[in-house]
């Protein structure tokens, strides 16, 4: 096998941009010996030439002419870690119509457009790769499409928010409120100043709607994706949960029963004795239930220089292993299934776990199970708590209800918090539905 | 792309076998979308053709002529699930002489002979896999070696046999005897009528070799690895380990200090919020932790037909992918690294937990104290239970001691247990040295 070198243009060089770059030059000869080819990074773009930089790399690599790169006939792959849309889409589109390899680890692009670039990628026989856009460090999306593609899949559930999870398993260990997790979050830099984008899960739905073309085969759009966020749990939530068997951690779930499709990303009670359930912290981990396969979970790092680094490092030596055996046209098609039609029904039926204010008087629990009743939804559990300082007259009622959709669960909450002794409805959460 | 059929011989048609063989049926049309290649089964190997079986296929499929498959110049690929060594090796390496792929879900002649059969492939430019040796379903190995593999790893740790962890599951959650729950498993299915190669931890030595080739690139074989079977854990050590915090797992465990590796398979105390302490019953979940990717578990089924039938039909997908790209030259080298001169070192420093039976008397404490002491050997919890009527005037004494050598150990316990009034040491078990 003759050596050969794969040279590679990074555009970005922030965290992962670092990371990748960290990582290929540490484990530089376990590369080479496990491949027998060598993975240079030959220019690395970056807005401003004169910033100071973590990771440090020889000043003649960087330009801020995205050309350098793009329009380099020497370069063989194009490794993308800008984040955000434009300008990383357009860079992406110029390089696989030059006939460039494309790694991304964006997964707001490959959400968006990632049918798009894949056929793109297809017709001019590049490959395209994101492992990194999901799980960070964890190789989900290879295991879906390679080791595991002979399965059927029929749901794929996962904690794929660092920030979230790691702010919802502070709230269950240290009893703290959502606020002060953020703030402890955003201290250990395990949160941005502005959290938007984690907190109400809106980096979940890019991630699973990347999941969902991978392990059904049909696209279905992230703002398609019924979301909810985790800024309204509480304290008491959290302590309610485990009383009942569960702690709260924000699923990103898609489920198909026959030819539909169910998907959501929301804050969700999980069994204590569910794997999920010991995922803590900045961890993440993606559940799928294959017809053949059963179970399967993946757990690892999420986000993170290195971690990110390896997946994408791990892309690069798929590109790498692919030249040493001659055949770079290799980009398999998973973004559309022509033969499974598959209907998209939002998030489908569930258990929930809802509390109230009610005041203590005679006939209130009778009056609004019989309103539960009306609308075809069964009380598993109940819980009444004595009144507090907090609660003032009111005591809080706590239920865990049996299935239903969230439409009509919102029409008898609607109905309930019409009754004069109803002071509000303080909680609606989902329970995970998870088959073991 | 043009359609193209591979033919597929399967050697044996037990459990991994029916179950590859209803696979490939049940998910034709998903393998064929994906892969734009139909797999087909052309003829299978029993020792019985009038035997009755559970999976039915046609017929005229099978042979009880090895030559039929191994001779055979229309079978692209041969499918080894008859498990043992001979004839099984035999007709690999015919196999592979004879041009065709080989995928094989036997960890006993992978262990033995897996570098020799390895390059066997890379000489007949074949492609041989053998995924479903380790872990069932859990794609592992094809995760440390294709999208870890820039990782330098420094450990994997694993639950990598269901049986005993079934046994060792039930022992804790219910409080039963080993004997109790053998006979359970055994009922159940999840165990033999000879149980030795599961509860002695033969299978699981073969597993670990496999484990360590592929992800340190050093091969020790099977019966260098020190081993410890679950035959002597009781109920009651069950309920310490949990009074400590712990649960007790078989792991199998290797670890690169520099260049020494350690390893072994025994039973280990694991904490009970470490993610391998929730994996329960048939369950397999395989710890690796890299230089990059940090910590990373895979988990799922380690057996049974369809989970194992999943992992031989990824395989056979990946050749099936390696033909329609036109490259069936794709066996990588992974069973022996050159470069990194790792010395094999046994098992290494453990923490361990020590019961024994005293009598109750003034300075019985101090003496064995003094004894762990003299050998360097820390005293990191202690409990001393009452006198049951089991023990009769002999109390139990309950240590978990600091990081010490095996042997050390055993030298400090020969000493303690020739103390008059020491009636037995009771057991000795490893505290697992996780790093989370």
């Amino acid at each position: 096998m003759k050596k050969k070198t794969i040279k590679v243009g990074l555009l970005g060089f922030g965290t992962v941009g670092g990371g990748t770059y960290r990582m290929l030059s540490t484990n530089a000869h376990t590369i080479s010996y496990t491949t027998g080819l060598s993975i240079e990074v030959t220019k690395i773009l970056v807005r401003d030439l004169s910033k100071k930089r973590d990771v440090s790399a020889p000043d003649e690599l960087f330009t801020d002419n995205p050309d350098d790169i793009l329009k380099n006939p020497e370069i063989d792959v194009v490794v993308e870690v800008l984040g955000g849309i434009h300008p990383a889409f357009d860079y992406m589109e110029e390089a696989i119509k030059a006939g460039k390899h494309v790694v991304t680890a964006n997964k707001a692009v490959i959400a968006k457009d990632g049918p798009y670039l894949t056929q793109l990628a297809i017709d001019n026989k590049v490959i395209l790769r994101y492992e990194a856009s999901v799980g960070g460090g964890i190789p989900i999306l290879n295991a879906l499409s390679t080791s595991l593609q002979a399965n059927e899949f029929t749901e794929v559930v996962g904690i794929v928010n660092g920030t979230t999870n790691y702010i919802l398993t502070q709230m269950a260990e240290n009893d703290m409120e959502y606020a002060d997790a953020l703030k402890q979050a955003q201290a250990m830099g395990f949160a941005e100043a502005d959290p938007t984008g984690d907190v109400e899960g809106y980096d979940a739905v890019n991630k699973l709607s990347i999941l969902i073309s991978t392990a059904f085969g049909v696209r279905v759009a992230p703002e398609d994706i019924p979301r909810e966020g985790i800024t309204n749990i509480t304290k008491e939530d959290m302590a309610y949960a485990k009383q009942f068997g569960y702690t709260i951690k924000l699923l990103a779930h898609a489920r198909r029963y026959r030819n539909t499709l169910e998907c959501s990303v929301q804050p969700a009670m999980v069994p204590l004795g569910h794997p999920l359930a010991t995922v803590k912290n900045e961890f993440n981990a993606i559940f799928a239930k294959g017809n053949a396969v059963d179970d399967v979970m993946l757990y690892g790092k999420g986000a993170g220089a290195m971690p990110t680094g390896s997946a994408v490092v791990g892309n690069l030596l798929e590109i790498a292993r692919a030249y040493a055996f001659g055949t770079t046209d290799r980009t398999i098609p998973t973004a559309v299934n022509d033969n499974v039609n598959l209907q998209f029904d939002g998030e489908g039926q569930n258990m929930y776990y809802v509390t109230l204010l009610a005041e203590d008087m005679t006939g209130v629990l009778g009056k609004i199970a019989t309103k539960f009743g009306d609308a075809g939804i069964a009380i598993k559990s109940f819980v009444q708590h004595p009144s507090t300082k907090q609660t003032g007259r009111y005591v809080p009622l706590i239920y865990i209800l049996g299935e239903t959709t969230r439409d009509r669960l919102n029409e008898a909450l609607e109905d309930i918090s019409g009754f004069t002794f109803v002071k509000e409805i303080k909680s609606v959460i989902c329970v995970a539905d998870l088959d073991r």
